[in-house]
């Protein structure tokens, strides 16, 4: 792409407003699209969002080159579509614009969690959409930020080194290429596979959720959620949550990080063990649970990521009976299937692929016919 | 029995000494038993328990005609055997009665858990031992009580209508009568089945210190166990426990009573939910949490009260999945194979049993040859 490529930003949250405004502050022609209208109607009205952050980060207001609820409108003058929504929309979005994308777009989840790209590109297909687009997915949000009213947002934090993949991964080079004017942080993730079971996320909050469940609904969350929400047994707990995920990624060729390397790399803590290294890191003081059961730490979470990693474990053999348990108590405690709601390797659409045929659609497959 | 029944009480905590110290003061012919001889030294030299209670209560010094580390001895003469240990403790108990019990004696569980008459008759069984003895098992202890010093106890509240039931169910008559001069308020609880499957700790026990693991943890038991820690999505988890417990029973033809109806019945304490019935029970308002997790209502209520009742719904087809994932997260937190350590079906001698037969069993069988 010899020009400066044009952004689309879906999702006006805590993070795709951030994002937006910064875009257009770094001089990117931006637009944003969120489905409900009233939630972008005074960014609409100012024809942009202002921006606050850390001494010596972004600031200023980001003005829009266009502020829309039509999909159509707003793929049409793209060349990078940042999706910057919780994951249980995904599909969504992917239904929706799968009529209107082009070729050479680039779509990227922001982030994939577990299997993101795989079901995006899934109903890409379904819509029998014939755009050569590359969707890839970022293994975190990049930014920490929070929304600061309607058309002002905050970012607290820029992360270092945050890996993506496309589908095929040939294509992730020219995602870096492409994002990298704007983004020099994001890094080769190798695969989708690797984003996708590298999510710490699966991990660390619903197991953090249900097991302060009654501490959450009685105090409002009005706790330390990691300190004091992470004791030696909620300990083991993650713990062994954490290497059925790594045995899973090991059981389909993948050396993923344990939780305990990711806080190491991730934040200097280090520990004998993952309830020492999470006090050992200093950013988890002070942070208090969330107010509600009813938090995409397990409507989320539960869903898009420990759903689709225990299911690939039952698929090639693996164990995954803390994962199933955690899962159990999710479903029970919401009255809703999760397995159901989540994404099993069918809304994956990977459902009939031996170890070998996985890692060679993810390398090489994307949307061709197999 | 003509005269008055002599009573043997096995164990010297909390419910043993005040059980021992109740018995001698209605006059009864009581010896005392514990494994280890330090526990109940200061009994020896002061030769009784002094028992303190509520107003009116039994109240005074209970004399005791032996204070015993040895079974021999202790069983000698003895017509009735209260045992009032862990039931982790059941297996031991018998192995080392077997060879000294005789015909006619009764052994009675203060309380069985589940499955604890047919531990403890299987290793009778498997030991040999010949004697015609009645094992029985109490749906719960039937005192409230505390020990209050090396040879004090206290009694807090003597329960209504405890169910209790032998094996064979034929012989629950004979039971209650022997004891009901001392033990009026014993009922007849129908079969070991009943009374295994009625067992309420199973229930709320694990349950609730598990999914306040880190509250238990982070404070010590600083907070009220049953108010604060059972919260709406608690609840519904402690129901769908209750739930597979009660199908786990219909499934082999018994009407187990519901928590809510048990929470009806026992306290009177009524609501639209388990949450709102444990918070209409004034008893539960000011208990506090264990101030650990390696506390018997993990430790002991998972191997011996959820693990035998998971075990039936496995073999008798009824889906356990709550069951099995609390019995899960509670063999992570504990590094242990509470499936392994526990009364599976095995070590109660029934595997091979179909329902019928296992009905049959309870009602008529015992320990004769099949």
């Amino acid at each position: 792409m010899k020009e400066s490529p044009r952004y689309l930003v879906i999702g006006a949250g805590h993070g795709g407003k951030a994002m937006a405004a910064h875009l257009a502050l770094k001089g990117f022609a931006v637009a944003l699209y969120n489905r409900t209208p009233e939630h972008i109607e005074a960014i609409r009205v100012r024809g942009g969002i202002h921006l606050e952050s850390y001494p010596g980060g972004p600031a200023g207001f980001g003005e829009l080159g266009l502020i829309t609820s039509n999909m159509q409108d707003a793929l049409a003058h793209a060349d990078v579509v940042m999706v910057v929504v919780p994951s249980s929309g995904h599909a969504d979005i992917a239904r929706d614009a799968a009529p209107h994308l082009r070729d050479g777009q680039i779509v990227l989840l922001n982030p994939g969690r577990t299997g993101g790209v795989l079901e995006f590109v899934k109903v890409l297909r379904d819509l029998e959409c014939e755009a050569d687009v590359t969707v890839a997915e970022a293994e975190t949000l990049i930014y920490a930020s929070r929304s600061e009213g309607p058309a002002q947002a905050r970012i607290f934090r820029i992360k270092d080194a945050v890996p993506l993949a496309a589908l095929p991964s040939g294509r992730t080079a020219r995602v870096l290429e492409v994002l990298g004017s704007a983004y020099p942080r994001f890094i080769d993730g190798v695969s989708v596979l690797h984003t996708s079971l590298n999510n710490m996320g699966a991990i660390f909050h619903p197991a953090l959720a249900l097991l302060n469940a009654a501490r959450i609904e009685s105090t409002g969350g009005g706790f330390q959620f990691y300190i004091d929400g992470v004791t030696p047994s909620v300990g083991r707990i993650l713990e062994a949550l954490d290497r059925e995920r790594v045995t899973v990624a090991s059981a389909i060729g993948i050396r993923a990080r344990t939780a305990l390397e990711w806080l190491r790399m991730a934040y200097d803590a280090s520990g004998e063990d993952l309830h020492e290294a999470i006090h050992n890191q200093s950013g988890y003081y002070g942070i208090k649970g969330p107010v509600t059961l009813n938090h995409r730490y397990v409507t989320e979470d539960v869903p898009m990521s420990l759903v689709p990693i225990a299911a690939l474990g039952q698929r090639y053999g693996v164990s995954v009976r803390a994962m199933d348990s955690i899962i159990r108590l999710a479903c029970i405690v919401h009255r809703t299937d999760y397995w159901r709601r989540g994404r099993t390797l069918e809304k994956l659409g990977i459902e009939q692929l031996s170890v070998g045929e996985l890692k060679r659609f993810v390398a090489e497959g994307g949307r061709d016919d197999r």
